[in-house]
């Protein structure tokens, strides 16, 4: 099949826009057979390409000059990631101008001058994408856009700053004073040296700016947005909220009723049991509420170098499926993939045993397990009587389900054990929260 | 603006056929609006149309015979909601063949003969979409398609089945039996006549299949796929379970290693303090873990009437966008929708005082609030001294900003109150898990 190839220039090689050529060189066959259009790395730009960013390039032109690349280069697709206002908007404006589609991660210029690109890209030929601006891996521009085009929300609740989530989750969990969190958010790379942003609040109120506006189809200055940071929450009040039942997060809020919209972002009380309140450490999550759909939740990890790069790919390649007319395969793995036969599946076990309780009994059970190198996590046994059956609980670590079935088949051949044993699989690999 | 108009069948007019039609024609203007294109219901086509649904429709042919409706009337989109393999199958593929764009919700015919379809759709003109085969309003196959296009997924964890959500949760909490527990699903409309393919698994069982064939890129058969419902599990196991600190589940898993993919579908012990044991009765979710991605998760209503259709109508939205090549406005919002001021904002808030324990000190603090029209829920004093400061927290029903502010500016006014009093909103208006 011929894939059609499409021009990628990238502006600005901070964490994500590393990640991001990264990325696009590293999966470069994997795009191809998913999306069946390549996306091919032509520039780069960046007042300060050292060598070491050099050295991950293949054979990109480098630019100190992001609008001399949208002149020089003749780009089908334009990553800005350079941030800020200026003169992030005027490289955007240019390219859109050109035809150029762009796919941008700049949160602040969407919510202070969106407006002006919106209609840029509606007029004229380039598209604009941005995924990444809000929310990191979690697809929830996508969402508000495409998923729910149909669906009038009421109201969106976001945790979207994964510093002050992971501020906050330290006090709250540690008794930390603020100080201490933030060195320790520094010192684990969840904050950026001038913190400034994230902690006031401001990165949630651009954030919220974008999905209310979004959600809502309202133009909205971030400046309008009640604003109020994280500083002034101390340990005391977090465990005073405690006691009520309540974890406090930064949370940006947007809600419509009646004609107006309430849009803001501050530390809020929220009752422990939502699942709002389950989102700790650097983790994001948007909340959506409305009235065919109920709640809906998106949770993932925020802002920060690979999550980002990929909601910038998902983007790219969105653009560049439209541009070219193509439709994503689904059978794309060149691999031998092949299904696993259900012996050889591999999983913690849970069983439940009826056995006379007379000596030997539980010896033999156990013996047959690891005969069938089946090793026994925990063993619970409920009451005792030398006549009646009574019931054994076991859990397992990891075993073969073919090993675990001819066990059971020998264990309920014992003469002491009552019914046909139950069993039901454990999976433990999941983050804690 | 010239808006394009695409003329939209209907096949089959079930639950979710008929809540389809309805949100078609309801949400009409904002469709247009948000959409930059007018999705036309034209014709529909059932077995058996009753007059209680001819009411519902406005001037639209009506086909007992859908095949009839895809060759007589010029569609630019399908819709399939007839459900099961026959005649479902050869509609699709009579629509795909004439360049017809189809949207299905159909998981069964996609998990068994899905292979033949994506072909003939990368082949062909016509598309096929199917947001709304998993997972209800969660955009789980958007996500994997295309939001995490550039992630290679290691594994996906699915509670994709409300039915059986549901039930489980009745019988975990209540600790109701299997059978009080369908019984009361049914009741509630959460359980079909015939719940088999929600119970044993099976429906479940084809979700996974399409998801692990989206996730891995390979062709899975839904019979290779381990599929085990919940009929064997009991309120004691459940019980057992809890003790052991885990909750049960009926989870699809999809696992990929070493060119090897594990798909399988059972009842499945997860640790309590997971996000995915937090979802519970009807709700859905998807967990994904990858290693550029962390772990990420999609959670709302799963299948039902209003959020099925939700995921046709976004389907139907995103299909036309290409055909049309129009890209949607962000500011579509055609009434006066304006910023909520700060001081009308509506809140309940937590409230912390320093104050001289004297007797009046509290009177003089309700009686300023109660002039604010600000309601007093919950009081703690804590300690007693008559020399020293004590901290008193309230939380109050909601009040307005305004309110509040003028009454903490006459509180800190107050001799016997030390510091400024401080202050934090509180929000309730989330589902608790």
């Amino acid at each position: 099949m011929m894939v059609k190839k499409l021009k990628v220039g990238v502006a600005g090689l901070g964490t994500v826009g590393l990640q991001t050529v990264c990325q696009l060189l590293k999966n470069r066959e994997q795009i191809i057979q998913k999306a069946g259009v390549e996306l091919a790395l032509t520039a780069v730009a960046d007042p300060q390409i050292d060598s070491d960013r050099k050295a991950m390039l293949d054979n990109q032109s480098c630019y100190s000059d992001a609008a001399d690349m949208v002149e020089q280069e003749e780009l089908d697709l334009l990553v800005e990631l350079i941030g800020g206002v200026d003169p992030a908007g005027k490289i955007i404006h240019q390219a859109l101008n050109r035809g150029i589609d762009v796919v941008t991660a700049n949160k602040e210029l969407l919510a202070k001058q969106g407006s002006s690109f919106f209609e840029l890209s509606r007029k004229g030929e380039g598209r604009l994408r941005f995924e990444a601006a809000v929310g990191g891996s979690i697809p929830i521009i996508r969402t508000i856009r495409e998923a729910l085009v149909g669906v009038e929300l009421d109201s969106i609740y976001g945790i979207i700053n994964g510093t002050t989530n992971y501020i906050l989750s330290c006090m709250a969990d540690r008794g930390l004073e603020f100080d201490k969190a933030l060195q320790e958010a520094r010192h684990k790379g969840f904050a950026e040296a001038d913190p400034t942003a994230d902690v006031e609040g401001f990165d949630s109120a651009h954030k919220m700016t974008i999905l209310a506006e979004l959600a809502f189809g309202i133009n909205i200055s971030p400046d309008a947005v009640y604003t109020e940071g994280i500083k002034g929450i101390t340990p005391m009040i977090l465990e005073d909220a405690r006691q009520l039942g309540y974890s406090i997060k930064l949370l940006g809020i947007a809600k419509k009723f009646n004609h107006r919209v309430d849009v803001r972002v501050h530390p809020t009380l929220i009752p422990q049991k939502s699942a709002l309140a389950a989102v700790t450490g650097e983790y994001n999550a948007v909340y959506l509420k409305g009235s065919q759909l109920g709640s809906s939740m998106l949770y993932g990890k925020g802002a920060g170098g690979p999550s980002t790069a990929t909601a910038v790919i998902s983007d790219l390649v969105s653009l560049a499926a439209q541009k070219t007319n193509s439709t994503p395969a689904v059978y794309y793995s060149w691999e031998k993939t092949r299904l696993l036969p259900t012996e050889q599946l591999v999983s913690c076990y849970y069983l439940r045993l009826s056995a006379v309780d007379r000596p030997g009994v539980l010896a033999r059970v156990t013996e047959i397990l690891g005969r069938h190198h089946i090793s026994i996590e925990t063993v619970i046994q409920r009451g005792r009587s030398a006549d009646r059956l009574v019931p054994v609980v076991l859990t397992t670590h990891e075993a073969r389900e073919g090993a675990m079935q001819a066990a059971l088949e020998e264990i309920s051949q014992l003469e002491d054990i009552g019914q046909t044993p139950k069993f039901v699989r454990i999976e433990e690999g999941f983050e804690q929260e």
